[in-house]
């Protein structure tokens, strides 16, 4: 797999004669746009596509140095532009075969470690299409097909959340990020309703965000940017398995109100990054009711499982939430971005915006406007990202995304009955989706400090082989091993074979540190 | 045309036996990830795009009523998920069909009236990849060859440009909103720093931000956002080309000054929303270094004019900037949303979002976290938006892109010459890029109000009609009509026949209202 990385021609060279051209003329140009164009470049694509995914070794990352990449790219970048379409022909089989290489092979078992997956082919044909089709996804004028489906497809996904059927709302957004932002911009628009006109500065209280000790980064970054301050974010107390414990909550959020802090928002996960751990949801929401809360859950990673009849009451209490993200490209195995913003009222979507723009506002509402959505999402210009999602659900059926989804909690359950029962690993908490967490064990005993850096040394040893993938986080200061299994394809054999490969790096770090602490 | 719009039968009609299954079984689904289903699946779609691509006919939107694109949906979402292969295969035909069908066709000369265009088709087939490559851009662990090609892109734009070449930096992200908010947000950091920690409520000043009186809503929403406050725009005053004036500028930033605002951010326009109206840049930027205050330059539109030589110099001062927005969804001709945000200073950038999360950012940088962006874009998972574009400019060359906007340009401004000499049309400016914007003119004076409301009837008469798609836009309270010209295809030909078209309308309206002021 290394060795076919990059082409083995001596990349940095960059010949006299791939000078860039100055000019290759305006019939040159529409030559590109004629539909055989299009189909001589798709159909060689696809033929090399057809080669990746047939693949099915055991692989990771090839992990490159950058200079080799680099000087492949400046190559390609610098040299040689024509109207020849050969020449085209040749650049995009090696633009295609240089990207097929690089990168996580996600669609091999060997890959355990990231929260993206090799989607649903399918899904990729239908990026292509909507690719060519530009129906951008804020305003029903351009984009009727997506805003339409959008619709559709909220309240599909309504039948399992069961937020008041009349009232909610749900649309697409380029990321569990800026869904996370968009939601807290709701939530600080609720509390705060001058804050939009008058700034943040005109609030005279101190406004705070609860959230998980294991809140992901977006959520601390939007703090950041809306002006309430990352220092007023109030950290609710995890317990083993780093779920929020509710008497816990109870505490720290008294602990703010006396330190005179406003709590209008909790942020709970539903799928921590680090853990896959889902927070007491129906508590958080009683807590939140009680004293005038608004409650986010950063479903990105989990919010998914409401779609399987099996997994769904993992999720209790969600339907008592204010809003939800959901990260389609990850659980739900589509092109990345594709993330949907759910709120239980859908007034409450408006008012995290306003503004007025006459070029594509309309004053005046009608049949039409009443399916745009860009009063409810950040993006003007909106990728139509709904149609990957909802073409697997009317071709296969929400239950090709359920069943995988199942597969692969089961196949992390049983990748943690492995990791029980061996001596020389332990497993950090019962997975309640399909992340797992663990660390290796050497023999003797090792001080905190060194038994992380173990693991990473671990995670970076196994990475560079190249034959397994997976991830590292830190937990209160000490790094411990990640699976997170995206591929049904996994079995527990290669789950054996991925704990025998740490057992020879751990091996190989033991030969050339005999003292574990020096790691 | 509007007559093959959607599928003939019923589609309100959902047969009994079209329930949901219930389950489709593991092995289906792995079947669904075989490459001969991919195979199939993308030579369908192919053929059905080369169709599409081959219509020359002239049409603009055959814009629907939502109920019968909502039947089709529906019946699509809700009818008969089988494994059956044919089966899915003629579900995927008819919502490709649906696609193409829907939307504003933008391949067709007709379509003159929004800002995206119908990308090179080879941009197409590289998003197809890119949804099977999975490399998200953040982090160059998973997505090396995207972080890789920003990289050299970058230096390709600052051939152009002319920023520092040892200080500059460029990243991609989601759009032109989230770029201007980014920027804004590196703004805001520099003057507010301890904003970022302890909230904006903390600054004693007044923060406000100076821009164009023809601004983007995405400024306006990030003002909102950020907790500056959406009333604290200071609008700065126009010309009759919608081009801010520098003598006004000074005058109004003097102005905020004596009442109390600390305005940290001058936003100009190079290529506005509503006319493509370029500001003086150079001007702006001597007022902005006089004053310490930063320069961003909302280049969504025009920004991509430094890629042509002929171009270029409308730009002149654009160096200047400390950061810049360049939508290449728009103006070069790829797949949105790909947007490009360009800083002077690179340590400005770092410094408009500070965060830590162990599962993703490294404390210790190496060769491979250098090339990582998630320190200075919003996005955790980022689509790999620069390979469709890298693609474009490796394969046919910079001048591509740069000839195809000159041409556009080029009959923009003859457009412009065609409706000076017609007596019964006004064109409201000299168009600086692509966009003009103008009114019809009827035999009888009518009241600005009336005048506008003509322009509105006739632009969704147009628009009704199908032919053609052009835009409207509000100028100090009344409408105009506009043109965005993003077909190289097009000539003076439809030009002309499009204002036949605006004539017959226009004509029509007369004879339902002899009265025009009551339009």
């Amino acid at each position: 797999m290394l060795s076919r990385l990059l082409p083995d021609r001596d990349m940095s060279e960059i010949p006299e004669n791939f000078l860039p051209i100055e000019s290759i003329g305006i019939e040159d140009i529409d030559n590109l746009f004629e539909s055989k164009c299009f189909s001589r470049h798709a159909s060689q694509a696809i033929d090399q596509l057809i080669t990746y995914l047939g693949d099915r070794s055991t692989r990771g990352l090839a992990l490159t140095d950058p200079a080799g990449i680099r000087a492949a790219v400046t190559r390609l970048t610098l040299g040689g532009q024509t109207s020849d379409t050969a020449e085209h022909d040749r650049k995009l089989a090696e633009i295609v075969d240089l990207y097929l290489q690089t990168g996580i092979q996600v669609y091999s078992p060997g890959y355990m470690g990231r929260q993206f997956s090799g989607p649903f082919p399918v899904t990729a044909v239908v990026d292509m299409v909507s690719a060519i089709a530009t129906q951008p996804a804020s305003f029903y004028e351009a984009g009727a097909l997506p805003c339409v489906v959008e619709r559709v497809m909220s309240e599909e996904f309504n039948r399992f959340l069961g937020f008041p059927s009349d009232r909610f709302t749900m649309f697409t957004t380029s990321g569990g990020s800026l869904a996370n932002l968009t939601a807290l911009l709701a939530a600080r628009g609720r509390r705060y309703p001058q804050a939009w006109g008058e700034g943040m500065g005109e609030t005279d209280c101190c406004p705070a965000i609860a959230v998980s000790s294991d809140v992901h980064y977006s959520i601390t970054r939007a703090a950041g940017i809306l002006g309430i301050g990352e220092n007023r974010l109030v950290r609710l107390p995890l317990d083993h398995a780093r779920r929020i414990t509710p008497a816990g909550a109870r505490e720290a959020l008294d602990a703010a109100a006396a330190r005179g802090l406003d709590v209008f928002c909790i942020v709970a996960n539903a799928g921590s990054t680090s853990f896959g751990a889902i927070d007491p949801l129906d508590e958080l929401a009683d807590m939140a009711a009680e004293r005038g809360i608004w409650l986010h859950v950063d479903g990105s990673h989990g919010g998914s499982l409401i779609v399987s009849d099996r997994l769904r009451p993992r999720l209790a209490g969600l339907n008592r939430a204010d809003s939800l993200t959901l990260d389609a490209h990850k659980t739900m195995f589509v092109p990345a971005a594709c993330t949907l913003l759910f709120y239980r009222d859908r007034d409450q979507a408006t008012a995290a915006f306003r503004q007025e723009a006459s070029y594509v506002f309309e004053n005046t509402s009608d049949v039409y406007s009443e399916y745009n959505s860009a009063d409810r999402n950040f993006e003007c210009t909106k990728r139509p990202m709904i149609m990957s999602l909802w073409a697997l659900w009317a071709m296969y059926g929400r239950t090709a995304i359920a069943e995988k989804l199942e597969a692969l909690c089961d196949m992390t359950r049983k990748a943690h009955g492995i990791l029980s029962v061996a001596p020389d690993f332990v497993p950090l908490h019962l997975p309640e989706t399909n992340i797992l967490c663990f660390r290796y064990l050497p023999n003797e005993q090792l001080s905190p400090k060194a038994l992380g850096a173990l693991q990473t040394e671990i995670r970076s040893r196994v990475r560079a082989r190249g034959r397994f993938f997976i991830s590292k986080v830190d937990i209160d200061g000490v790094s411990a091993l990640r699976l997170v299994l995206m591929n049904h394809r996994i079995t527990t054999d290669h789950i054996r074979q991925m704990l025998d490969e740490v057992r020879a790096v751990a091996l190989t770090i033991r030969e050339e540190f005999p003292q574990s602490e020096e790691i």
